[in-house]
């Protein structure tokens, strides 16, 4: 047993030494988990400590004497575990002490809650809540307005509106603008998806191509696959249409089991599932990315049993890196994936458009959509169609990406900070929302009631399933988490740490 | 046996007499239809011709002799037989030669169409062809974009953008601008219907709110009650709910038949009739208009039997004359009237804007709006309101109510030209569609085949029933009417008349 290698490196300037061993003491321990080894209890010792840069790839396998290919492995691993991030064009970077991570067993220890009866009532209450201003809202989605290009987006509507001007008032193409098409199709082939804008119509949103997706694909009575936990409006939407909802549990890092998927869909004799609803990038509530191993399979399984796989992807474009992420729809060689996606999170909720890549299913989703006209108005097509096309869209994505980062740092610091031990946290690599599991005794309707008392309103996990499980989870959003939003979990987190005192 | 009265007035340089009957010989005959009968003999003798100006009230009473009372009765009586008619601040005039109308019975002597099976196809086919821009489509509703105050919504557009930015991009309640709302609740209470703004929601549109009205209120299997004839697209949404339609004969003139309706809703023991949709004024396909009187009988029913009476007023504010149209929404004591609408067929389709007016059902369509995230782009209904607050709207209604007028009476004239003897036509008072039964032996769904290979694409009477009825009948609307489109009637005339000199 020997070092093969004793090199130092400079850092925050400390100078320090990586040593990796050579595989020869057994058990064969790979090159890139010594590095990532070595890196880890530096960091444990206080020697990296966070916001500190570490070694380019490079530089590391300079000083550290191994291949170019060792280091990524090590850097990933390291990135995977949450203790590094990858910042593009400016380096890996150790992270903010990393908070406790949530992972699926944890998450399903929990004993189903039976108060489901009132998630209706719930769920109502709190949109009227959030409609209605008062008070602090650390869980709905709500933009933060000076993330808004509105200056830019208000001079393109009023530009369109003189240049085309009879289109902006008396067009009603079914398909939606053909402009504006082009660009989404444009933006789904970066990301490996390779549409044209003629398998793309406009809607008035996301939730509406949902609605018209199920409204096309699914009979009352029908079952409908989702991820649990799942979006709470969606919900509404199964309830209104008379669908069962068959509940797949998720994994809090890489979605739905598709095991688990797999097993189900094998035992659909009956055929009664007639379609599957999975935000694959980012998912609301618990935040989690699949992997493209994972897209790529769920793409097959929809094609092999043809059932129609809606992929909402309205977080899609928010990864923290900005590093494209693939989309189910990708590998989707039967045409059963239907991709949903809009601006409303991305861009401007004002505007109200989305849109449709509906697959085979095309004739039936347009023949509805004549029917029931949804579509979004033709000045804010073409003005978004603009936006995307002079490349303002991508600038402002370049723009809030690292902003979202550090709100997702800081309103998980606050939670770390304040909530008790045992708490929590899946900490996303996207999108707008965090799921937070608090200590088992904690039942997060007691401190809904509570908090809503103080003007400080949550999303209770209960909101987000039919089974009365996540009886101690929350779901925040970060999109905002200004200092009212972060004192506000602050309070949580006392009041929670109080209601543990009273329930020891 | 005399005159009571013998007066001339001038009228068109012609110097003529009224002679007025005294009610002496024998028979009674009221005086007002003396002289309505001796203004008719002067129309068919050619001394009163189309377009003259007959003289006002007040003048006619000073020159007959008679009561302002019995010369208004005496008009009216005219204007029923659309032998005159009424144009406010301007007088009453004599109508273009009228052509024959069409009465309930005569389009009840029709035997049903057994080639039902095809609707859907035909519907999907009629769409695409509107859609594709090939050909002349006389039939299918597009506005002119001529009649469109584009600049003048593209300013208000252009304008609300830099003054309310943040809220154009990141504005997203529920209700929908408070501003859109509190001038449509004006324009409903100069109706005679007392709405509030918070009476109302704003939708993406007036089938997108019936579409939420429909998916809050009825369960699939459940039945709902629609006039016969009823609009297309309205049918094919009734599919996707599987809902049963229940078809209630409507009068041309004045819509559905409330005896035979009262008489359903008594029956309906099961329960099973969920809700009613009725377009009251100028209903499509058939152009008719609910008198008060119905409307009033009809809100009463609703509430009688506690059933959701959906009241679409899309063209409402579409009279010729401009007197305000009353609402079935204004005699609602009990809240079981929905009124929705938009300003897709009266202003701008380009801006996706409708509302609903919920009634008792609020709690219920609101929820849902909530789930389903149905609304309006915000700075679309902003501009909307300047435009209405700046009283922009009820100058562009001044404008086109009498061009559309004219253009009904260019594609009456062209139908009453070129279709053969037997053909009829209902005269509608307002709205934009015109409904006309050829005679007996001709096919619509036939003339429609022949047509469409010639590049002239007609909505057959098939499309707006399920019962096989109105075989030889036809929708057009004169929202165009210009050449090419009655060129194409020409055409039509000419394919009829052959059709015919065939069957014989």
């Amino acid at each position: 047993m020997g070092y093969s290698s004793l090199k130092s490196f400079a850092q925050g300037g400390t100078h320090a030494t990586i040593h990796i061993m050579s595989a020869d003491n057994g058990r064969e321990i790979p090159r890139y988990e010594q590095l990532a080894d070595e890196l880890r209890t530096r960091m444990k010792k206080g020697v990296l400590r966070s916001g500190d840069r570490i070694p380019s790839i490079r530089e590391m396998s300079r000083r550290s004497g191994l291949s170019i290919n060792t280091v990524i492995r090590a850097y990933r691993s390291l990135e995977r575990a949450h203790l590094v991030e990858m910042r593009p064009q400016s380096g890996c970077f150790v992270r903010p002490e990393t908070p406790p991570l949530l992972c699926r067993q944890q998450q399903e220890a929990e004993a189903p809650e039976h108060r489901t009866a009132s998630t209706s009532a719930l769920w109502y209450e709190v949109h009227e809540d959030a409609e209605s201003g008062r008070g602090v809202n650390p869980g709905m989605i709500g933009l933060d307005p000076g993330l808004i290009p509105t200056a830019q987006l208000n001079r393109l509507l009023s530009s369109v509106g003189r240049r085309f001007a009879g289109k902006c008032t008396s067009g009603k193409e079914i398909n939606g603008e053909e402009r504006l098409r082009r660009e989404i199709s444009r933006r789904c082939r970066t990301r490996g998806c390779p549409l044209t804008s003629g398998d793309l119509l406009i809607t008035g949103g996301c939730s509406d191509a949902l609605f018209l997706a199920l409204m096309a694909l699914t009979s009352p009575g029908d079952s409908i696959i989702v991820e649990q936990p799942f979006f709470t409006s969606a919900l509404k939407l199964w309830e209104s249409l008379r669908l069962n909802i068959i509940e797949v549990p998720a994994d809090p890092r890489d979605g739905m089991d598709t095991a688990l998927l797999s097993g189900i869909l094998k035992g659909n004799g009956s055929g009664r599932i007639s379609a599957m609803v999975i935000v694959s990038s980012f998912s609301n509530p618990l935040g989690s990315l699949m992997t493209e191993e994972k897209k790529r399979e769920i793409a097959l399984l929809a094609g092999k049993y043809d059932i129609p796989l809606i992929e909402d992807d309205i977080f899609g474009e928010l990864s923290f890196s900005g590093v494209p992420v693939p989309l189910i729809k990708s590998h989707d060689r039967t045409g059963n994936v239907l991709l949903i996606s809009s601006f409303s999170k991305s861009l401007a909720p004002g505007y109200r458009t989305g849109w449709i890549a509906p697959g085979k299913y095309m004739k039936r989703i347009r023949g509805l959509k004549m029917a029931a006209g949804n579509t979004a108005a033709v000045p804010v097509q073409l003005a978004l169609a603009e936006f995307l096309e002079g490349g303002g869209f991508d600038r402002h994505l370049r723009r809030i990406r690292p902003l979202y980062r550090s709100r997702m740092e800081a309103l998980t610091g606050a939670v770390q900070r304040s909530f008790p031990a045992g708490t929590r946290i899946n900490i996303p690599e996207g999108g707008l929302v965090l799921w937070v599991k608090m200590p088992e005794e904690i039942n997060a309707l007691d401190l809904y009631t509570r908090a809503r008392g103080r003007g400080i309103h949550i999303l209770p996990g209960a909101l987000f399933t039919l089974t009365g499980l996540f009886r101690s989870s929350l779901r925040f959003s970060f999109a905002r988490a200004d200092a009212g939003c972060i004192e506000a979990v602050e309070e949580l987190g006392r009041e929670i740490r109080y209601m543990c005192f009273q329930k020891r």
